[in-house]
């Protein structure tokens, strides 16, 4: 396994004279075997034409391994549609790291497979970077990947992306929810926008239904079409989160962290608390991104599904105790992310209630 | 990141009102996750309904972590045609295990992707079940996996599967090929049949081409069918390699390993042999499985290109003093694996000489 295993494995299908340009292949690869060395920090060891990617982690006490694999789902299909492949590797590396930090994990380094039905060599370094850009934003290395030629499995043209994430924690620092009572306060963190969940839903509402073509300009988009909107990469959450444990000590006064992925906050935030503590979440209390509503009137979609089926603006969540909540949200600012007190773990049955405004 | 988690994922396409039957679907779900709790040993630290898999590494000195991932190709193309999921599992767990071993490392975890155009859950739980058995083979954990529904992706009855391995290794045991010299043995040990490389040429000769059918039953073949010999699962040689380097001290005895993937041995025993030494192969040293005479005359492929990609008989190459090799042979012999000293390393550049018995 290496990028350069990969090149090998893909020139099986040389015989076939299926066309392929090999040097090419190889020079893709290669270039972005450069980009890729961008994201090695101390930890690496170099295993040039090795079988396997080699990490030191280094100045754990008691370390826990923390591991996540996770796609990008539908997006895909979309990105081909619109041919933006520059930022799905940013959905993929927040997919997998943002599950890790729910732990109270390090990102320490991620590998990606990506699967063609025939490799475009150009198509494969604009994919890699999107990665690369991903590695760094979370701070972790890109250690490995493989990148299949499947003739039959996908169409010529598409592709499929997988990611896996490994972090690291002291075992007595892992974020459980365990210390979370009734009464503490739910910080949510801005989404950048649909994440990398639902896009079977907006497929259907936007690709197969047409309620609204992709390069539309809804006035609420302020100048952005909707397919850009759309392609918008998931947050990677991790530094800002990384700071936020490491400056409030002790450091469990940061009692529980969700990832809002598929099934939204309902499906996400209750698997985080403990048994008796249910969430109370005040819906209003935090500005919903337009495409939501764009989403929701173009589809028809029910407001209720609609939470169960994207993140609603909310990509993350925190329980805090509510004297600390403001001093979070204020760091979490400075980190660049904007971040309100949502609602309030409350007792009860580990379920999310939401509590509308007066209707309009 | 986690079984459950993967269900409620798939419940986004619930308001399609896709027919899926979703009790059934988190049940194959849960029947699997009983299974798969078969894998777990001392490092995995119990995390239900979290984000990630934990797992505790535990007695290390100096730990250097091992990673891999890989897939199984178009050999899944033979087994949908073939109807037969119970082993690809097995597949997908060698193509990685058998990575991280040839650097000395012992297996600690594995993750999954199955991604299907349409989950089927009977054949999900099947495929997991060659999974699992993969991991108690290779001793390691089954820590998590991701099963994502793809429509529009992949067929309706199609998937692809994607592996993660993770291992470690104390720093000064890393397998690194730096002490092979000229004059050193060359062990081969037997491969199970054509693994998990050269699919696309099979099919091309078997199921375009027609050269034979799939049920046929040649006589080379001793009753068995053709299709049930190219699905014979990849073998795993984590634990008689593990136990081979615990056994002969100084560990570094074992002075490189490759894995036979793609490109076959030309293309990988290269990988672990320093500057200035190349490998002189006996042809006729080892027994050629009957399938590959079978592949090669249905095909008409020449000898050089079945080489280059297939792994002719052999799956995993040693490189140690010639003095221990018969030693090491038996040993693995007792490990329940076929080996023979298949060559020497010579003065030369990093490549491959076969040296051919006088022709029939």
């Amino acid at each position: 396994m290496s990028r350069f295993e990969v090149s090998r494995r893909i020139r099986r299908y040389d015989y076939v004279s299926a066309g392929v340009d090999q040097e090419r292949k190889d020079r893709a690869i290669e270039e972005s075997a450069a980009l890729i060395a961008t994201t090695y920090g101390a930890g690496v060891i170099p295993n040039p034409g090795g079988f396997a990617g080699l990490y030191a982690p280094g100045r754990y006490v008691d370390p826990v391994l923390v591991a996540t694999t996770d796609g990008v789902g539908t997006k895909l299909k979309l990105a081909n549609l619109l041919g933006k492949h520059d930022t799905v590797g940013i959905d993929l590396v927040a997919m997998s790291v943002n599950d890790l930090i729910v732990e109270g994990a390090d990102p320490l380094f991620f590998l990606d497979y990506i699967a063609m039905g025939r490799i475009d060599p150009q198509k494969v370094k604009v994919i890699i970077s999107g990665i690369v850009e991903g590695c760094r934003i979370a701070a972790c290395a890109l250690l490995g990947g493989e990148t299949a030629e499947m003739p039959g499995m996908y169409a010529a043209d598409e592709y499929d992306l997988v990611g896996f994430a490994l972090g690291a924690v002291e075992r007595d620092r892992i974020v459980r929810g365990t210390k979370i009572v009734p009464g503490d306060a739910i910080i949510g963190i801005a989404s950048s926008g649909v994440h990398s969940n639902g896009y079977s839903l907006v497929r259907k509402i936007f690709v197969e239904a047409k309620a609204m073509p992709l390069d539309a300009r809804p006035p609420q988009l302020e100048g952005r079409t909707l397919g850009e909107v759309l392609m918008e990469p998931t947050t990677i959450y991790a530094g800002a989160i990384r700071s936020l444990i490491g400056r409030f000590r002790p450091e469990d006064e940061v009692k529980g962290i969700a990832h809002v992925t598929g099934a939204g906050i309902p499906g996400n935030l209750p698997r985080v608390l403990p048994e008796g503590v249910g969430a109370r979440i005040r819906v209003g209390s935090w500005p919903v991104p337009p495409v939501f509503e764009i989403i929701q009137s173009a589809g028809r979609v029910e407001e209720a599904e609609m939470f169960r089926v994207f993140n609603m603006g909310i990509g993350m969540i925190l329980i805090a105790p509510h004297a600390l909540a403001a001093e979070m949200v204020e760091h979490l600012g400075r980190e660049g992310l904007r971040a309100h007190v949502i609602g309030t773990t409350i007792e009860g049955p580990r379920e999310v209630e939401f509590l509308r405004p007066p209707s309009t």
